[in-house]
């Protein structure tokens, strides 16, 4: 293809903060069309494309068959799930013309047992696992980045259906497996696996793959002593207190206008780790309160107290009914309707400071296992934190990082089937529900990773297996009849023999050519010139710089096929095997 | 693949009246989820991923570039461009989380508009042509025939843009040529194109890709005389009247409680033709009423009638409110506000039999050029008829049959660069709009009708090119040691070199075993059995019946490949050059 006829404008001024976004709008990667919503040029869609390749490879490799759910469905099938009432404006609802109500796919679980509900009755016909790659609309209140967090995206999602656990955990390994092929094989090979909270999708364990970058929106635990990682919202906090030799009695102490855990500590010279504050949110159901009591120096993982009440919650956004003494709320003498919960930070904490439940007053002197009632229950709610205890090797020494989400497997198991009514006869003719995984990756987003991965300041670094073009042809001063003559038989050359060519045969300046060249990305570079050939060669680079060479005219297609074999074999050498 | 592990069930009792609809529900290619809504089993996902892959060669091969246009898009995009409010409610219309209004795509001339609006503002961007495979939805009222009308579905739809009417027609009919292949090469070079109406697409210039079959939905009048072919819709109806000698004068006649134009002439003792009869809409918009007078004999075009009065109607529900005696309307001393409209139908007709405006009579003696008003203006408004006038050679010749449209494409013009203030500067610096064109298939209808039109009582034959898979080995016996070997050595062999292989190695009957083979419609199969072995050979044979032979095990992975590629070359000899 040339430079010229490629649909979209590239252009030198910053855009954006995230450097993919930046990038891939001043290279004519994509269009905004709504909040969340993009159109993608075909340098983009190019990239799709063959990412959804690597993509359905790896699948079928791992005896997956590829089907296609819809993308509006009746609001029924999600009604026999349950979550049509339980998922809340992320799930887009609306009215067909016959007023029935119908969602837009966020997810494709209920659709899977659908398909199979009726096709799969006897054990002979598990295990088996379909997927497929198609548009998925997620209202999101915060779409941000670019493809980063986008509302509508192009998904793989793969369902795999099982007569035992151990058989689940034998595909979930292969699946992961086959998530570590596809990473390694687009070029990303640094994304790591981290368990995670299953948040929606039910289930127990489940993993997400992250790629570790500074502009990731998710906090990943990890302890490089043992090897650990978790996503920050599954992570077990496990918080140390010294007891102080004596324990102070309780009693009241004047904070008059301070509030704040900084503000009460600066007053009464403590640490913040020496108060006890309370955090409260309300349930997004109901508006109903839930009081957390925790170490004044923590947060509260809030994923964490959603699964522990089973109710989804956001910070209250007033306390006035609450019966609560905003800012002087403590745990001893409270009276609220409120649901009261203790953090485990509080187990061995020593004389600390909390509110007293009155205007103006804090207490001093609590000590949380002699002044709270025998049986209070202390849960883990709190965020791990920078040095904290790893719940693996129990070292003092975990680091917590950025990441993006590229991927994440899930073992369901058989919270759909169960509620859906699927089932099957085992060998014995019981009826049993089948145990189910599922497996999705955002392709959208795996190509802005690979971009905030693989980029310097001119533009995206692509891998030679994703790359939209392998090779660009810059021909500088195509009016020079020498110049057209050898770029333009180059260039037919490699079309012939199948290398993905962009050939820039326009006249415009070097600087032009080259910083476009830049925001394409391809992994190679020939540039063609009067200089070059007076010279007798062409000049071959890498767009990571790594290589730069002159080369022989009459060999160039040669020593360029082969360089592509060679970036390619480099990535394939990262790839690990399947199972 | 084996047999075994397909997820889909096959079974024999008929399931449907429309024979694709049919054999693809009992082969287990699909499964629906609402109305107009499916989800594709492997089978079906693996012959659309054939299609497209066509679909995208031939897009790829008259310049197009992929890209990628969302499904869900903001109103704002649709008001731009008025359709807006101009489309019905196939239109499915919704408010997202923060109340905004947004739309489904069911066509995307606006996103297209949108993506190049900013990137092509110079005449030497131009021509350009940017095409998707993509999920549409549109709202249809009479979902039907499985895949044939849906709501949801796959499809190619291509977008050019030029700076001159001339240019565009060039590149139309590149694109009609690549549709004429796309269709050969999927193995269906019956298609015809016939000339269309352009709807609510806009634009003047229009064909329709249409399946000749019983089962379509679309009348297509030809001409074999000379070649002629148009959709109904859009076919001139050239209507001959044989005046009588002697005008007879106008007079009331009794008809009592006659009122169809059948029960009108036979109590009078005249044919249909020798009538005149009023057919009665509603605009769609606002109810009011349009009266047509046609001759008795003939139907109304409503799409010729829509695009008469520019407006949507609908058969009148009532004409209470219409000051018009049902069944004795008629175009002397008529008193209403309905517009009336009369067809060319009436010009040189004589003598006519029509309603009086009061019950129980009607005239005779009408003769609509001596009794209507002078300047009374006759439209074209009926629908052509089997044996009627060819619009292009003028022969009694036209001959009417039912067709599904398998593509459309357009010269829309300016319609949607005028409407958004897309432009561009020619030559002379001067600012004008981009003259448009679409190409549009779907993936979904054209698999159905693929089975239309290559299907036996059995099954659909699918052309080798878009087969699920290329051959099916059906192993008989596969308990006995010696078939085992031979079975697992062929599927080995045949995989091995990439030829796409159904291996059927169940403990099934021969009838189960090859009426699954007939409903998954492989075009090659091969039969291993003791009884074949004891011949010392395999039974090849053609899904199509067209041969049947022994073939020697050790050069039956040679004969298949051999076979495949006659067969593909029998499809690609029907393909036209491109250009």
């Amino acid at each position: 293809m040339k430079v010229r006829n490629i649909l979209g404008e590239r252009f030198k001024e910053r855009a954006y903060d995230i450097e993919s976004q930046n990038l891939m709008t001043r290279g004519g990667y994509m269009k905004q069309v709504g909040n969340g919503i993009y159109s993608l040029f075909t340098p983009a869609k190019r990239i799709a494309n063959k990412i959804e390749a690597v993509i359905r490879e790896e699948m079928d490799r791992i005896d997956g068959q590829e089907v296609l759910f819809p993308v509006v469905m009746p609001a029924t099938l999600w009604q026999s799930s349950g979550r049509f009432d339980s998922i809340g404006k992320e799930l887009l609802r609306f009215k067909d013309r016959s007023g029935a109500d119908m969602v837009l796919g966020m997810t494709h679980e209920e659709a899977a047992v659908h398909l199979a509900m009726n096709v799969a009755g006897t054990y002979q016909k598990y295990p088996f696992m379909i997927y497929q790659i198609q548009t998925k609309f997620r209202d999101e209140p915060r779409a941000r980045g670019g493809l980063i967090r986008v509302r509508e995206f192009t998904m793989k999602d793969a369902y795999s259906f099982h007569t035992s656990q151990e058989d689940l955990e034998a595909y979930y390994e292969r699946a992961y497996r086959a998530y570590e092929r596809i990473y390694a094989r687009v070029g990303l090979p640094e994304v790591i696996a981290v368990k995670s909270d299953s948040g929606m999708m039910g289930g127990k364990v489940s993993h997400e793959f992250m790629l570790l970058t500074g502009i990731g929106e998710d906090s990943i635990v990890f302890c490089p002593e043992c090897g650990f990682r978790a996503n920050m919202e599954a992570c077990e906090a496990l918080i140390e207190n010294t007891a102080d030799s004596e324990l102070l009695p309780l009693g009241d102490v004047f904070t008059g206008e301070a509030k704040t855990i900084e503000e009460v500590a600066a007053m009464l010279n403590v640490t913040a780790d020496k108060t006890c504050k309370a955090v409260v949110y309300q349930r997004n159901e109901d508006d109903s309160y839930v009081l957390v009591f925790i170490r004044g120096d923590l947060e509260i993982n809030e994923t964490k107290l959603t699964n522990l009440i089973k109710a989804e919650v956001h910070p209250a956004v007033e306390i006035e009914n609450a019966d609560l003494t905003a800012g002087n709320i403590g745990p001893v003498g409270l009276k609220t309707k409120a649901t009261v919960l203790f953090d485990r930070s509080l187990v061995g904490a020593t004389n600390l400071v909390c509110g007293a439940n009155r205007e103006e007053y804090h207490m001093s002197g609590f000590n949380p296992e002699r002044d709270l009632p025998v049986g209070t229950e202390f849960a883990d709610i709190a965020k791990a934190v920078e040095g904290g205890v790893c719940p693996n090797c129990g070292k003092h020494s975990l680091s917590i990082n950025r990441g993006i989400e590229v991927g994440n497997i899930f073992q369901l198991g058989k919270r759909y089937t169960e509620a859906m009514g699927m089932t099957y006869d085992n060998e014995n003719g019981e009826r049993k529900h089948p145990i189910m995984g599922c497996y999705g990756i955002g392709v959208g987003r795996l190509i802005a990773s690979v971009c905030e991965a693989h980029h310097d300041d001119y533009g995206p670094i692509w891998p030679i297996t994703i790359a939209p073009w392998q090779v660009q042809i810059c021909a500088l001063r195509i009016d020079d009849e020498g110049v057209k003559s050898a770029a333009e038989k180059l260039y037919a050359e490699l079309v012939a023999s199948g290398v993905e060519v962009l050939f820039d045969d326009r006249q415009v300046s070097a600087g032009v050519m080259f910083s476009d060249a830049d925001l394409l990305g391809a992994p190679l570079r020939v540039v063609i010139s009067p200089k070059t050939l007076s010279r007798n060669c062409f000049e071959f680079s890498a767009r990571d710089k790594s290589f730069r060479d002159d080369i022989a005219p009459e060999t160039a297609a040669e020593t360029i096929r082969n360089m592509i074999a060679e970036l390619v074999a480099k990535v394939n050498a990262k790839v690990p095997e399947s199972i």
